[in-house]
């Protein structure tokens, strides 16, 4: 099916019951190694770890890195729905994420400076036979609807529970 | 090495020369295939792509999926850190991250909704012989230095190249 078959068919479900708006995604796992996390979302095992600069064995990206591949690749995702969707033509994206961090943040070494990316810049490369107007709509439309770029932009309301001592 | 040593010897580098504390994360890829990205963050890929019911095959988390790793992850490995800087003796952490999304975002259908986690919920289990106060205390300092929480918590800024036509 085309993707914009897709969007069509879930807008429809979503008219008929709008609770099918309504996704929960959830990720899980534990410590298996020093800075080594072992995780998984539905069937798929995602490994992080820091590189040994910050205590760990770089048996892969770590989270932070995690984070500019969510943003990335979201981009890249949202390209693909929203060039179906305005019909678009597009043959691929390209995309770098890159963020700036201060580590006097993380270690608490300056309680001023935010532990977080202090600045994230995208790098987006769509190509195709369209306009260069054509794809600045559609990176336009994309800003506007990709879930972890609204994610890295503004506030979202994050609960904490800390389970001791079971 | 130790992590507090590790920590140390961090802030020793930094106090000698402040310009070590900023560091540059990158991430860089594309499209390969209908929602499947291909990204790499130095010598690590990561593969990101759809389950079926929003166009892809499966073959790997999706985008949203990637950022709740990044948050649990960096919970997790934020824990042992801060275990070691406060001397808590800590033996392992599970991590659960949940984020809920309303479709109505992403897909165009409703533009008062926003396309991102319009709710995140973290559930933290750290075990270890120490005692419940003391979780408490770590899980507070924790959550004042996890970078992926403090991206999902606060708003940053994020600026955004198109490159079209090259």
């Amino acid at each position: 099916m085309s993707l914009s078959g897709l969007i069509e068919d879930n807008r429809r479900a979503v008219e008929a019951e709008p609770s099918r708006a309504r996704v929960v995604f959830k990720v899980g796992g534990e410590l298996t190694g020093t800075t080594e996390v072992g995780l998984r979302a539905r069937d798929h095992a995602i490994t992080v770890d820091e590189p040994p600069s910050l205590g760990g064995q770089d048996a892969a990206a770590n989270p932070v890195e995690y984070a500019l591949a969510a943003i990335a690749s979201c981009q890249a995702i949202t390209y693909r729905f929203w060039a179906d969707k305005l019909g678009i033509a597009l043959d691929g994206v390209q995309v770098v994420a890159e963020g700036d961090l201060d580590v006097n943040g993380f270690f608490g070494f300056d309680d001023a400076v935010r532990p977080g990316f202090t600045e994230v810049r995208l790098e987006v490369r769509p190509s195709g036979l369209e306009s260069p107007e054509r794809y600045q709509e559609l990176a336009e439309a994309v800003d506007a609807h990709c879930p972890v770029l609204d994610l890295f932009s503004n506030p979202t309301p994050v609960t904490r529970k800390v389970a001791v001592g079971v």
